[in-house]
């Protein structure tokens, strides 16, 4: 079976009855698990986490589409956190079964409904992007709602569907395909931070490191150590024992020693699976080898 | 979700139609996936394997019961493979969301009804035996169907539900509750077949290694190297990893270093997930951080 992720992000997290109805929209679509959800209130923005298939995750987020665009109003908005739409961002993550490219096509079919059943223009990106310039979401979202209708009647800034002028109170969204993203930290036995950041240095994509690695190094001052924290934003193209393995003999340099790693929050099953092959030199491994996979039906 | 693999043997593999059948009685259980069968012509014998939660493998070993009993004379059976009873064993094996205990009570509770229902006497083994002397399977299959009225009859052989006498068509059979297999193999880059050996005898419980390892040497003559074969009895308590970097470790003792290893069939993803969280020196980490996990419902 075809498994999805989506991620939607939207304005609003203050108002817990609206966050709630919010909430209601995507659980009571059939076929769709709600995963998670959390909002913030200084940023009055909420998150929402579901999984399905193509068709459940298509039809929940036009469902939270119904509902956002009646309840929320950008034009007295406030919260700290940027934005530009009243759902205002809505990636897609393969996660199993599922190819990138099929991402990719769901994202823009959802684009094109959106834009046409609430007169929303939507900008698509990431993997869905269809011009280079407008691949991150902080460049398109630069301007915020209050800059939309002075940027939009930019050039290049015509939207891939919908009218070229925000939605009065729901701005504008962006919509996606992305990898699933993985935070991954490498705590260190040792309380020097210039070790820690000169490693982080080391392994970023942005200082000449592995191109899905995004890091940072942090002191945990409660336990005296230092950490690289990262974000791996493709665990298939730079695998976290790719990561792992750099980062140890990095520190070896130092004379450091790695203490544990940890996984925050949520990780796909294939990127641990990857690191057991790569050590245990497993050859011609399957997918439908491991037991609960065959139990799903994916094999 | 409680999910249990069960595997029963029984002893028809050459009859076609009866053994479609004795499969059609567990496929059309509900709440049961059988996710493999295999006849050996030589041995006259069958295994399926089927899993479920408790209800749905209580009653497909019920239905297959049923079947087996009917259209099974071990009479006139002959095959290669040791047997006593028409269903020979029935293995129950915790997968996820269930503990071993609750296995051992599963073959309990299943083992008084196959008495009950069928009259046919059953004998618990493994981690539900009662008796250390009836644990291993071989022990308790001895003497086989032929020398089964004598034997029952013997002191210490009363069964631990049912008649105390072979059922005069069905014989006898074997349940209980064990932990999953993992077929295991490390292939070295020599030919020297000496060296197989001796890894297998340094890691293998039967000659002072791993309390859960049975190993030989083998060679791949087609390959021109040779092979360390492995079953691993229990994943948990003798986990891969540390097979594995033993193996590796006793090879590099005469220069040799491991090809590659594989896992021939199935394998559980705790088995996988422990490896890496090994390898990458995890701390703290909770199987319902699995996204898929998650998706399950098992978090």
């Amino acid at each position: 079976m075809a498994l999805i992720e989506c991620i939607p992000n939207v304005s609003e997290g203050r108002r817990a009855d609206v966050v709630d109805r919010l909430a209601d929209a995507i659980r009571s679509t059939p076929g769709i698990r709600l995963l998670d959800r959390s909002s913030d209130g200084s940023h009055n923005r909420s998150v929402f986490t579901m999984a399905g298939d193509k068709d459940a995750v298509a039809r929940a987020v036009l469902a939270l589409f119904e509902r956002a665009v009646a309840e929320i109003d950008l034009r007295t908005h406030r919260g700290e956190h940027p934005r530009m739409g009243a759902v205002d961002v809505v990636p897609f993550v393969p996660i199993a079964g599922v190819t990138m490219a099929e991402c990719v096509e769901l994202a823009k079919t959802v684009g094109a409904q959106v834009a046409e059943r609430f007169s929303v223009p939507v900008y698509l990106y990431e993997e869905a992007s269809t011009n280079p310039l407008r691949k991150n979401l902080e460049d398109i979202r630069r301007g915020e709602f209050e800059g939309l209708a002075t940027k939009m009647a930019t050039d290049g800034w015509a939207p891939d569907f919908g009218p070229r002028a925000p939605h009065p109170t729901a701005g504008a969204t962006v919509i996606g395909a992305r990898m699933a993203l993985i935070a991954y930290n490498i705590n260190l036995a040792t309380d020097r931070l210039d070790v820690a950041k000169k490693i982080a240095a080391a392994i970023r994509h942005s200082s000449g490191g592995f191109r899905y690695v995004k890091a940072a190094g942090f002191k945990l001052e409660d336990r005296g150590i230092v950490q690289v924290s990262m974000n791996l934003t493709n665990y298939e193209k730079t695998p976290i024992f790719r990561v792992f393995e750099t980062v140890k003999r990095e520190a070896e340099r130092y004379g450091v020693a790695v203490l544990e790693s940890e996984i925050v929050g949520l990780v796909p099953s294939a990127a641990l699976n990857a690191a057991a092959e790569f050590y245990l030199q497993i050859a011609g491994f399957a997918p439908e080898q491991i037991l609960e996979h065959k139990l799903r039906g994916d094999g």
